[in-house]
């Protein structure tokens, strides 16, 4: 059942023990809504925890900084920025998806079954509603609070680029800075910063970048090979993602990356009016109408000759 | 002497015939301080126009579209975004420099001669000061004149990721986008498209990234023959300067542009405590704390030489 931020508020405000979930691969977005989340139910003296199916990165270790750990027997189970069952990833989904409470997200395509849906697709980041929940629940937001939500905010908006940033975006963004978010540190560690290893991946990558349909579609292709000789790993690709699409007249930017077994993660990202998540839905993917995914098996030429194609009916 | 945002608004309000002057090297902050001045002083019936001693570059044309050509003598001269008379350029350097009524300005290195001076170091842009003068003269911020102080505040925050944004800055962006400030194109011109002869030169001048002091210090070098190679001209480096600082445990970024008179462009910027106007000013340049710039003689072996000297007072 639909449900709104006050309703949301109430059941949280009544129930103790909450395991908070967030998808794998996890990004800005989903730990810090999740961590900041289960910050504000900490501070209120309830039991709460933040779990993800993957390993989290050290940079987001900040977030759980100073909170206590805390073994406890779930009541509550709640999803944020999970789209879909899938996205909990393969030991979770069999343990979780079939009896997750409340999903808070953005996503329009969500279909993730729980008692309680909150969906705002019309927010840049989870992390703007979950800053809601917290206000309706009269919980202060602190210092590290504001960073988890300004961390959330900021990726998923490509640091106030991407045309998914609102006015709330940034009255919200003024207001964390206000509550002690440490932004400069924040955008330093997640925009400013190339570690040596991504440098050298970016590097390989832009050279494989092939054009197609007069220019409007970049493809870019990262090779195990690639991860070997870089030294980088497929959580340094998120940001690599985005380069495909920045050349000059291209409508659609996308990039393979090869797994260990040999399929594709395809990460579709698009300018003007082309939808990236209905490209991505011809291949049994989904996401945002500006960024999606989805995967592909390999070899190479059979993965691009499907991607293109699915891609040509939406260019053309 | 001295004036408040309050003491501008008056000064401009019982005036007419308003010649603005931009920096040379234009950059959003300048143009956008410029061209939003400029609007809110035409749509109280004055005439005013924007002038600049270099070639402005076409992504900024939706400035002046729809402002109407006027020619007049000027009676009163402003200087936005410009700390020194030589950022006049050549030609204007002569012309103005003794004749300014009114500086506004951000960079607490100011030392431009002029009758009244409005200059506020803490804000992010001139274009934040911009908009506190129009409001202060009542005149209403259209979406044309939000697009101007957003292309300002963006690109002289790095779109709201450096060290300068304030909460005030996203409370600014917030109202202009309210007022139809279309911050989705701008942010695609602006950060989210790279021309196809900058993605070359990016690539040309990575492969001339050199490290010093324990990789503490990063240098680029861009040659006359990496900007024929690739086409890019001198405009297309202002995005590239931000590269060599990104790199992980670098301290002080520098990229060095050769001129056509074989001289180099020098490009200074920082991270954590290190001050680049100070190791700018050594070398005869200025600027802010954490970007600043001179100019060096050549050949390239001595223009580095002069350059890592006082690279090295600063950062050992």
């Amino acid at each position: 059942m639909k449900v709104s931020v006050e309703q949301v508020a109430a059941l949280l405000l009544k129930t103790d023990n909450i395991l908070i979930l967030t998808h794998d691969h996890p990004d800005g977005d989903t730990l810090g809504s999740g961590f900041a989340l289960c910050r504000g139910l900490c501070s209120l003296g309830k039991k709460a925890a933040v779990k993800c199916g993957d390993r989290i990165p050290e940079s987001y270790a900040f977030m759980w900084q100073g909170l206590p750990a805390q073994d406890f027997e779930p009541n509550f189970i709640v999803a944020v920025d999970i789209a879909d069952a899938v996205l909990l990833g393969r030991d979770f989904e069999e343990t979780y998806k079939e009896i997750i409470d409340l999903s808070i997200d953005h996503h329009g395509s969500n279909n993730l079954e729980a008692k309680y849906i909150l969906l705002q697709s019309e927010a840049a980041a989870v992390a703007e509603i979950i800053y809601d929940v917290l206000c309706a629940m009269n919980i202060k937001i602190d210092a590290a609070v504001a960073d988890c939500i300004y961390t959330g905010l900021s990726t998923d908006t490509g640091c106030f680029r991407y045309s998914n940033t609102t006015a709330r975006s940034h009255s919200l963004a003024s207001v964390l800075i206000k509550a002690g978010a440490r932004t400069s540190e924040i955008n330093q560690t997640f925009f400013e910063t190339k570690s040596r290893v991504y440098a050298a991946l970016e590097r390989l990558a832009l050279d494989s970048l092939k054009m197609y349909f007069n220019d409007m579609c970049a493809v870019m292709t990262i090779t195990q090979e690639m991860f070997r000789i870089s030294g980088a790993t497929d959580s340094d690709c998120d940001r690599i993602s985005a380069l495909p699409r920045q050349i000059e007249g291209v409508k659609v930017g996308v990039t393979l990356r090869e797994t260990k077994d040999g399929s594709f993660k395809v990460s579709i990202r698009t300018n003007g009016p082309v939808d990236a998540a209905l490209i991505a839905s011809k291949m049994g993917g989904g996401g945002h109408p500006k960024a999606a995914g989805c995967r592909l098996d390999g070899p190479l030429s059979s993965a691009l000759e499907e991607l293109l194609k699915n891609v040509a009916e939406e260019i053309i």
